[in-house]
């Protein structure tokens, strides 16, 4: 059901784990949810249907580089990133600060925004914080993020304080530059590293803007698991409890499971992704690397409980035939699959969530990780019948 | 409905034109067929999913492909190739021949076969008419091929002549090599270059052996269009009418026209598969090259008469900015949509043969492919709402 209003609905919790259902003009999204990243206007190996069949309620699309090619202007004259990529579901768009930042030589920043060039053609680009809204605004992103920057980890406290109070002056002039329009959104993005008192202070600045939803960033920028999970630990207890909160760039399975855990609704990640193009499936026991010589005759699914199309169609030997030869379907089934297992583990701790038994539920996922391939005796090979 | 009977049935002839139905142990095709090439066990970049919503009746494997990897006793292993693959349907496999003697110093020629090098390891194998019917026996071949030998043209007319003896005393090698199963076939080669009388005797030594099948190979080798027409107008008439006749490696949709005419039921060819790949898209009105800029802002399908994924939820600009920025669903998409122009080609030419309108027919499609593409008057850009 699209919705005029943009908002987040709280259905469970449990402890500080919650449950929810986000409403928005393209259609509502059941949260805690993790959003497929689809570049460049495309989720990288798989149609609009694949993604869809995965159960994903929610993509994300990168401004930066949709900027550039095949540009924001004529997303736009194409009827808005929606229709151009055949996702009519909502679409969160980043603000395209991550990527500039990540140009390093090739950016020049300011107080006012930043300078970059192309890392494709060398052209000469612009990005503050009222360009990028309007260009997520030509993309139709259903919700938009602000300009922000993001300090690599470690930094020296001084520099984390004067780069998240660059950032607040960012928010608010991207909310400024925002246009309110039904059922759309945008995000503030809490930065201020690992520094408790530095997220307090820009919880409280975007909170006196006032946002549809708040992203905690600059976190898995190399600080390790155990620094991001402190820092939600001091930073999402302060967030507002009636709006979506985002961890950006997060992450592995493990990631998720203990971010959901210290409240947090949605995530997006390049991991199954990316993993799915270079051999490497998540399952519940944890990932396997298909170019692995034990899978030539494996006749066994990737995974027992998956019903995606490598799963329900192909065995882990014919998976493994295909990145050894390079075939254009590996990455395709293996990509399809590593959602697959991302959206059903999102549902399987959103259920937790809803019947009150998170707790239980993420000793068992945790265990089942730490745990090796299953054995021939949990999930025995399947009786072939002999060719005539 | 799985036959017993390895057989073709003819239902109505227009011309030399013929309209029929194969039956196999893995179900029926409809005649005249285009086979998709799945060369490695995959049709590349696509889910066998998709093959089949083009409507494809039948795939072809290549045996020295799949004996090299991931090994024709791995595939028998695993159940075969329809189960490896996913394609339950019938499965054509060549002999490998093609394959070998085109790796040139690679491989060594001799009177009982031919003695050859992997282009991936170097390893050293063996094919001969015997090792490669059994190889293709373990694949689960539903159509089993002879060996054969295929000169390049153009060649001496006596070399053609040994080449061609040679490969007729193989096709009796081959059939003898043949393990007769229900609903399972085995075809002969024709050779003889250009060469009329070459091919007649070809011709004669195959029926004497006797096959379920006849191929027409040893040509779109170089010899041109013209040739290839003319020696099929001296070649089908002396096959048997009762079987199915395969043009091997062939073709365009103009060469697919043509040969249907002249009485061929089946072909193989990689250009709708390989053109999906390099930005070729194959349409009524001939073929558009996706990476050409004038695509850049054209939101109209590829083609009005099309049903595939590409042409039913993108537009000719959203596939030129994949192919600019190398997505991997650039060839996802345009190798669905070349496989379903190449199968609602072969049906348009199958109805009008069943229909007794093969001759109007055909001069519509080559008064079409002649022509440029669609203009905006007969196919309008599609009215785009605006972004809000």
């Amino acid at each position: 059901m699209k919705s005029d209003t943009f908002r987040w609905i709280c259905e469970s919790t449990d402890g500080a784990a919650r449950a929810g259902r986000l409403q928005t003009a393209h259609g509502p999204v059941e949260t805690p949810t993790f959003m497929p990243v689809g570049t460049a206007g495309t989720v990288k190996a798989m149609t609009m249907d694949a993604v869809r069949s995965t159960g994903a309620g929610i993509v994300l699309g990168n401004t930066y580089h949709l900027m550039l090619r095949p540009g924001a202007e004529r997303v736009r004259a194409l009827g808005g990133l929606h229709r151009f990529m055949d996702w009519p579901g909502p679409i969160l768009t980043d603000s395209g600060g991550f990527q500039v930042m990540s140009l390093g030589a090739l950016r020049k920043l300011d107080q006012d925004g930043v300078t970059f060039q192309s890392h494709i053609d060398g052209s000469k680009h612009r990005l503050d914080p009222e360009r990028s809204t309007v260009i997520q605004h030509a993309l139709d992103a259903t919700i938009t993020m602000c300009l922000d920057e993001c300090p690599a980890l470690p930094a020296a406290p001084e520099a984390i304080a004067a780069s998240m109070r660059m950032s607040m002056r960012w928010a608010a002039r991207s909310r400024e530059a925002f246009v309110a329009r039904p059922g759309y959104g945008q995000f503030g993005i809490v930065q201020g590293g690992t520094e408790p008192e530095l997220r307090a202070e820009s919880v409280k600045a975007l909170t006196d803007i006032g946002f549809e939803g708040y992203a905690v960033g600059g976190l898995a920028v190399g600080e390790g698991q155990a620094l991001m999970f402190s820092t939600l630990d001091v930073t999402t207890p302060l967030m507002p409890v009636d709006a979506p909160r985002y961890l950006m760039g997060v992450g592995t399975p493990d990631d998720l499971l203990g971010a959901v855990e210290r409240g947090i609704d949605m995530f997006d990640c390049v991991m199954p992704t990316r993993a799915g193009r270079t051999a490497r499936a998540y399952t519940e026991r944890g990932t396997l690397n298909l170019r692995n010589a034990r899978f030539a005759e494996d006749a066994r699914p990737l995974s027992p409980h998956c019903d995606c199309l490598a799963c329900s169609r192909h065995s882990r030997a014919y998976l493994h035939h295909l990145f050894r030869t390079n075939e254009i379907l590996a990455p395709m089934l293996l990509t399809w699959h590593n959602l697959a297992y991302y959206q059903r583990l999102m549902r399987g701790i959103r259920m937790a969530i809803v019947d009150g038994t998170l707790s239980a539920h993420g000793a068992h996922l945790r265990a089942e990780w730490a745990m090796e391939d299953w054995s021939e005796d949990e999930m025995p090979q399947p009786v072939i019948p002999p060719v005539p």
